[in-house]
C-alpha cells in the first residue's frame, strides 16, 4: 500500500525559466530510461516476485523511483511554465504549450508517449536483475548528460541527491544478482546505513 | 514523496487459479481505464496544479489508486501463474507465458502495451477534472463487468472495496468542479469520514 | 451512408503563411483533442448504440466533426506549404517537409501519429456521453490556446463558427445524459433551432 | 463539407451471430488494410491536392469509403454483441467484452489501435496513386479471404456490392496515374456510368 | 544466412557536419518510407514465398537495403555528433543528444519510433508486388526532397549511388507482377547486367 | 556491406505443423525480446562507435542475428501455414490468417508490431554493453521457454546450435565491457575458436 506525503524527497529550486531544459528534462519524467519506467520495472517485478526478500527489495526501490519522478516533474514544470502564456516558446513545444498547457506530461523530449514498451520484464529473478543493472547505468548517463548541458546550478543540487541513488542501486542489484537470499538482507541493512 | 508499507491495501485470496479470468483482469491493470491509468492522470494533474487544495486532492487520490493498482496485480497473478508451466493454458496466452513468466505486466487483456496515451491531461482544472470525471465512470464499467463474468467470490470481496472507492472519487470530483477552495476542503473532510 | 459536398463548412482565408502556426494546428487535426479524434469517438459511439435516438444523435455529431475536420486540414495546410521549398523552415518540421512533400497528415503538433488510442468508447451510453462531454471541453480549450498564439485573424474568423459548435455540443451531451428519450427528441429540435 | 443519410450503403443481415468471425471483420474496420485506412488515405490526400479534378476523385473515392466503413461496422457489432453477456465468449475476445460491451472498436483483430502510421501519403500526387493502386489491392485480398473463412451468406450478399467497388477503385487510380486532367474527367464520367 | 563485409556499399564523405540535416536523414534511416523498411517489407515477404525465383529476388533486393541502411546510418551519424557535446545544437535534438549520445536511432526525424505497421506484406505475391513498387516510388520521393534540402555535395555523391538503385528496383518489380517464372528469371539476369 | 547466401544457417524441419506454437515463435521472430531487436540493436551500436574493434565485434554479432532471425522466421512459418486455409485455426490467429495469408510478420505472439522503443541504445558503449548483456539472457529465456511448451524434436535440433550462440555472445559482451581494446582483440580472436 502507498502513502503520499506533502514533500518533496529534494528540494527544488530554479533561476530563471528554461522552456528548453524543461523539455529535456522530460526525458527522466516520461521518457525510455526516466523514472516512470525504472519504477515501473521494479515494481512490477516485485509483484511478480515470490522471494519475500527480493519481493520487499524491488518494491522499495520502485517506490523511491516514484519519489524522483515527483522531483523531476516539479522541476520540470517549473521551467516548462513560460509555455502556457509565451508564443515564440509555444512554437519550440506546441505539444506543451497546446495540449498541455506549459504542464508536465508523460512524453519524452520528443512529444513521444511514455509506453510500457520500454520495460524489461521477464519474471525471471536473475534475468530481470540484468535488465535492472542496464537500466540503472542507463539512467545515469541521462542524468550526467542533462548535467553537462545545463547551466542551473539549482537543477546540480536538486539532482545530485536522487542521482547517487543510481549507484547504490546499481550495487544492490548486482549482489542480489550474485548472492542468495540471507547475504541479501544483510547487504540490504548495510547499503542503507552507506546511503542515509 | 511516496512510502510503501509490506501490506496491501485489501487483502486478495482465491480458489481456483483461472488464467482466462487473470487476463481479463489486466484491463485493470495496464488497460485504457484501469488503475495505473487513472494512478498518471490524476498524480501528473496534480504536478501541474497551482491550487494546493486541489493539489493534494489529486495526489492523493492518485496514491490510492496505486494501492488499488497492487491490489489488482496480486490479484492478477495469482490467476496467472499456472501459465508458466501449463502448455495448453500457455497457448492461449503466449505473451505472457514465453515473454513474462507468467507473471502480471502492464499490457491490456489482449497483450498491448499500456500508453500515456490513454492519459487526458490539459492542464486548465476546470476541463481535467470533467476528464477525471468520466475516467472514474468507465473504470466503474470495466469493474462492473469483470464482476458479472466471474464466479470467484474471493473476487469480488477483493474488489468491493476499492471499487467502492470510484462512487466517491467521482462525486469527489463532481463536486470539485463546482465549488471554489474553501468548500472544497469542507467536503474533502466530509467525504473522508463517509469513506470509513 | 456519407455524401460529401465540394463546398467547406466554413470558409477559410489567411494572410501570410505561417508554417510554425500550421504545425500548431496539427492538434486540431490528428492531435488527441482534435476534430479525427471528436468525428471518430462519436461515430463509433453512435454504431455501437441500439437507442435510434441517441444513435442518430451521435451520427449527426460525429458527421458534423468530420466536417470540421476537413476545414482544419484545409487551413493548416494553406500554412504549411512553404515547407515544400523552403529549406529554412524545413529543418523546422522535417517530417512534413520531407516526408509529407508541405502537407497536412494526421499527426499532432510533434508528428505523432493519430492512434485510437486517444478514444473513450465503453459502449454503455451513460458512460460515454461523460467521455463526450469531458472531449468537447478539451476541444474547447485546445481552440482556445490556439487562438491566443495566433495573429491570424482569418483564423478567428474560420475557427469561431465551428469551435461556437463545442459549447452547443457540450451541451447536447450533457441533456443527453440526464434525460430519457422523449425529451432528447424535443432538445435536438430545440437546440438545432438555436444553432441555426 | 459531409452530410450523412440514415440508411446504410448496402443493408445488411445475418443468421446466427458469430463473435469469432465479428472479430475478423475487425479487419476490415479498424486494421491496417481496412475501409478507415482507406477513407483517411484518399481523404487527407485530396485534401494535399492542388489539382481539382483530382482532389475531386479523392474526396469522393475517400467518402464511399467512410461508408464502406458503417457497414462493416454495422455488420461485426451484430456478430459480436453476444460478447457482451455471454461468459465463454467473452474470453475469447476480453478487450471487446470487457473494455468495449461487446460492441466495435477501431482496433484490428488482435486488439491493436488504428494508427495513422498505417497511411502512406507523400503529397506527390503520381508516387500517391501508386501507394491507393496498392491499398486497393490490399483491402480486395483481406475481403476474399474473409468471404473464404465465412459460413455466413449475408456477409457474402452485404460484402460483394461493396467489394465490387474495390476493383474500380483500383481502375480509377490507374487510369489517373496514366493520362493528364482533361483525359481524367473523361473518365471518371466514363467509369460512374460502368459503376451505376 | 547474412554475411558483413567491413566496407560500406558507397563511399561517404561530408565537409562541415550539419545536425540538422542529419536529423532529416533520419527519414531515410528510420523512417516509414526509409531503408530499414524496405529492407524488412522485401525479407519478410521473402521468407513468406514458396516460388524459388521470386523468394531469391526479394532476398536479394531486401538484403541490398541493409547495404543501403548501413551507408544512410553512417552518413546521419557523421552530422549528428556535434549533439553530444554542443548545447545549442542539443536543444534542438533533445532526444539525439540526450538519450543517444549524438548517435543515430531507429526513429524518424521527428524521434518516432520505427514501427512494423509501417509494411505492406499480404502474403499474396501479386498484391505484395504492387505494394513494392509504391514503396520504392515513396523511398525515391523522400531522397529527392533530402537532395533538395541539402548543399552538401558529398550526400549528393554518396547517395546518387543507392538512389539509382530505387529506379532499377521499381522496374524489376514492375516485371515480376506481369510475368510467369521463367520470364523473371530471364529479367533478373538481364537487369543484373543493366545494373552493373 | 551485407550479402545474403541461399542457404540458412542452421537445417529447419518440422513434422507436424503446430499453428499455436507457430504463434509462440513470433516472440523470437518480431517480439521485444527476439531475433529482430538483438540485431537491430547491435548493428545500430555498431554504426555508432568509433573505437573500430568494438565496431567489429557489435556489426558481425548483429549480423548473426540476422541469420538466426532468417532461421526463426523459416521455422514460425512452416508451422503458421494452415492458418492460411483452415478456418478453424484461423479463427484462433484471424491477424495471421486474414492479414498475413498464413505468413509470418513482425509482430510478436499477440499480434503487436515491432517496435525500436524495445531497443536501448545510448550511444555510450560502457552502457550499451551492459544493456546487451541484459538483452541476451532475455533472449536466452524466450527461448528456454519455447522449448518446454514444445514437442517438436525439429525445433529443438534447430534451436540448439542458434541459441548456444546467445552463452557466448553474454560472454563477449561481459569481457568487452572489462577490458581494454588488445584484450577484446585477443578475446575475439579466442573465443571464434572455442565456438568453431
Amino acid at each position: 500500500m502507498y502513502h503520499h506525503v506533502k514533500e518533496l524527497m529534494y528540494t527544488v529550486r530554479i533561476g530563471v525559466p528554461d522552456p528548453r531544459f524543461g523539455n529535456m528534462l522530460l526525458e527522466q519524467f516520461g521518457g525510455a530510461n526516466g523514472e516512470l519506467a525504472a519504477a515501473m520495472q521494479y515494481s512490477v517485478q516485485g509483484l511478480n516476485c515470490d522471494d519475500p526478500e527480493r519481493k520487499d527489495l524491488l518494491m522499495d526501490i520502485g517506490t523511491e523511483e516514484l519519489s524522483h519522478l515527483e522531483v523531476v516533474g516539479t522541476l520540470a514544470r517549473m521551467h516548462l511554465k513560460p509555455l502556457k502564456d509565451n508564443r515564440k516558446a509555444a512554437h519550440e513545444d506546441p505539444l506543451i504549450a497546446i495540449a498541455g498547457g506549459g504542464g508536465v506530461a508523460l512524453f519524452n523530449s520528443m512529444g513521444n508517449a511514455w509506453t510500457a514498451d520500454y520495460l524489461k520484464i521477464t519474471g525471471e529473478l536473475d534475468v530481470d536483475l540484468r535488465s535492472n543493472i542496464a537500466a540503472e547505468a542507463r539512467a545515469k548517463i541521462v542524468y550526467e548528460r542533462l548535467i553537462n548541458f545545463t547551466d542551473e546550478g539549482n537543477y546540480r543540487h536538486s539532482s545530485v541527491p536522487y542521482d547517487s541513488r543510481n549507484y547504490p542501486h546499481e550495487g544492490i542489484y548486482c549482489r542480489a544478482r550474485k548472492h542468495g537470499q540471507a547475504d541479501l538482507l544483510h547487504w540490504k541493512e548495510t547499503s542503507h546505513a552507506d546511503l542515509s
